[in-house]
């Protein structure tokens, strides 16, 4: 069966997986890059954008288990743009012409629009209905493969809540973001769905895994 | 200079160090004894119930270092008791006529009472103001030694927040009470005061210290 994972999902030691105030110049709000270094420290991060080197630790083992075996992702809307990014027809996404995902695309949102192919393999389809709708139509795009569950917060925890979820990778970053978007809100008792792991990294963040119990 | 301190003190995932519902019969509420078993699995945790065994882990190398160079404790009011303990005057706190404190220990109330003397060492005074007067009293008590901020988690938020706490031991527990009292709430910024550590002990639970900044 496929799975549906999450992976290199930040938060800060307070449950926030975005700040406040997002905006086409501040995807993460006052977070900035802050969750996210040390993803760009590694080798994995680095050829994100096309460069060479990077850190081979730990950090980077867990970072490029993110494609393995994946055939869509599911990203909410507000993972897809900056708030009203629905009201502007030339928008297609944070990342180019060649988005990183090469592969199916699945945006969560109550927004109707023709599906958008992009360079690389990427075509975005925008996909209304519940998270159980929003799965099957992933898994009708995925080919027997993985289904990636891409964020932003509010995607993750609805699906975690929906109890669709058989992996997740969450990465504990040591800052206190004291506001934004709680990961957590609302799931009492995870623990009885899921064996978790808790790796600490020398660069300083958490890796804390969620495997579904069997 | 005397520091403040805390030490083992235990939160779920989602950042809650007590949950819903206190009462008499269940001091943590509906978290019952699932935040304190990494504890009570010691050598440390055996020891304070006067049992023989317990393990000589991680967990417990962190557990004992709560009473190294301790001149007294500050507690707040809802560690000292359940909901309205004030209205009983027959109250003399959770643990008998022999505290495990052995030190004086400042009740941080609203609540107007004279001292009371238990066995072994420990008084408990009642003192009113603000963080900082109570403080100023649990100095004058501490005779040199450092000061134990023992909790509970609006006392420890509220020190955090007034910039009071030298050091901090936090043990985040794989479990999540989705409900509760929230240590992190509105402590935004705490990585610019604090250098960070997080080790996991195979036990489940991943010990975070927070040590001010020199």
């Amino acid at each position: 069966m496929p799975q549906v994972r999450i992976h290199n999902f930040s938060i800060s030691v307070d449950g926030f997986g975005t700040g406040e105030l997002l905006s086409a110049e501040a995807p993460f709000g006052h977070a900035g890059r802050r969750l996210h270094e040390w993803m760009f420290a590694t080798q994995f991060g680095h050829q994100l954008f096309g460069r060479e080197g990077g850190s081979l630790d730990v950090d980077n083992s867990f970072a490029v288990a993110t494609n393995d075996g994946i055939g869509v992702e599911i990203m909410g809307a507000g993972k897809f743009g900056p708030p009203g990014w629905q009201d502007d027809p030339t928008w297609q996404g944070w990342w180019g012409p060649n988005p990183p995902f090469h592969t199916p695309v699945v945006v969560y949102t109550q927004h109707e629009a023709e599906p958008i192919v992009m360079e690389g393999g990427t075509t975005f389809h925008f996909v209304q209905g519940s998270p159980t709708d929003v799965l099957a139509r992933a898994t009708e795009l995925a080919g027997g493969l993985d289904i990636r569950l891409g964020g932003g917060v509010t995607t993750v925890r609805t699906f975690l809540a929906a109890d669709l979820v058989d992996y997740a990778h969450i990465v504990q970053v040591p800052i206190w973001l004291g506001r934004g978007e709680s990961l957590w809100q609302g799931l009492e008792g995870l623990e009885d769905r899921y064996v978790v792991t808790s790796t600490p990294s020398p660069s300083g963040v958490t890796h804390l895994t969620l495997e579904r119990r069997s």
